[in-house]
């Protein structure tokens, strides 16, 4: 059987979202951004060690900047997955409504340690997502396993 | 009368200041960030709008962890700034021990407006240092003089 | 010529709203919390030194929680009297709804200097005020003027 | 045989770091504090829902300002505790001075859903401990098993 006309299953918008982050947001592209996996109440992102995003250049070490983008990234893409899973079955022109008013409240991150490695991992955990606000936690591991950041997002939802 | 070989004056350590954040750390030149005052208690840089730093391309406004970076940048920026007018008569090789060791501990970034125009100024102010931690407090407007972002930073000092 | 009944001018509100704070919420009363001053865009509060409120004996300072707690209030004040400003005229129960739906999202609170003095001023400033999420900037000093604290809190108002 | 004199073991630490938490810090007893597990990585603490900790009385639950308080309180305790345990066998007055110097930089507490229940228990946990600085993260549930608050803390060491 065929689904309704411009209605949605849970794949068809999680490949949008994928899409969206990796491909349709320019400063994703400069970080290099791959989203690696999508669920209800966690995600996580992934980026490339690149000489472009050192902030050290002596240790090689990626630089804060890149760190809370990641951070932030990570636990803005945990809500918006999140929001998804509630609305599979809508016409994709209200999702995509719902999805363009997500956005960042405020964002804190702790830089535990300094960010070498080859390949950084973002994962997003969603703590409460109500009708207005969302709060995600973050971590950021290297390659090696090591926690390089953690991080608190708060986001608008509705 | 001459300076003794690699005393430091403060005019000099304000320009080797300045080239380090414009010149020598690879991601602020993404950024394309500039350093545009230096004070003992207050500093500001600025960045270009630029295809590469959007966020939302459907609104043309800056990605968050650009936001996040440039405020990092100016309260770091203050940190350093602060402790060079410490360190002034001090030799080179000591100045630039010190300030490698200068990390951003933690940082709160609240996004009040989106980031839209064409220049965008952050200020950073510092709060206190310590012997150990210093605290600086950030804002980021617009060239239209809206305030885009406030921003606090912990930053580890000795 | 008397008020429409139930209506609502802004210094009624204000006594209303300095009531609630002072008297109403019980462990604004172990704080012994004052208002001090009530605007549109920034407010004060006071606590006094007691001894219940030391959190460290042996130096006689505030705890960290009672810091926390009057930086917290300072901004849910600033925001409840940045509303009340918008809604002189309304009726009284529609204020009261509209007043007991403020509550703080998150809070962050930078401990500059030990809590040393006998009375402590904490003043909320209004960043940003949205239709769904307000965002203020807290200071917290000592009676010799002594910068003891700063704080960031955002609040639902909608 | 009997220990040489003055010289600690962790039984002993941690014995004195609850009795510090629970009876020597006077705001703490405002709270009702107790400490309820003390571990190198983890640590517990409780306090009981008594009227004056009420923020709001039409709806009996937490003040803000006590959930922050009894998140801070978690998030010190578990750098104390962590700290005795690389100081076991040192003597005690050494120890003393180096647990007093431990303060609260700054911190973040995101108030997830409204503070109701009999008793709360707040969950302290390090997320890195260096030389001057350690960070936490800490959660409060109510003892319906509801998360109530999460946190994160930065705390001088050094």
């Amino acid at each position: 059987m065929q689904q309704p006309h411009g209605a949605t299953d849970l794949a068809r918008l999680f490949e949008f979202l994928r899409r969206l982050y990796e491909e349709q947001l320019p400063f994703n592209r400069v970080l290099g951004l791959e989203v690696r996996s999508l669920g209800e109440k966690q995600v996580q992102v992934a980026i490339p060690m690149q000489p472009c995003l050192v902030g050290n250049p002596l240790y090689g070490i990626l630089h804060g900047g890149v760190i809370s983008a990641v951070v932030d990234a990570a636990g803005g893409l945990a809500v918006t997955a999140g929001i998804l899973n509630q609305l599979v079955g809508q016409p994709m022109d209200q999702i995509a409504r719902k999805v363009a008013r997500i956005s960042t409240i405020d964002l804190r991150v702790d830089y535990l340690r300094p960010g070498k490695g080859t390949e950084f991992l973002a994962t997003g955990v969603i703590m409460r997502t109500g009708s207005k606000v969302a709060v995600t936690r973050m971590e950021l591991h290297s390659d090696a396993g090591v926690l390089i950041a953690v991080g608190t997002g708060t986001y608008i939802v509705g």
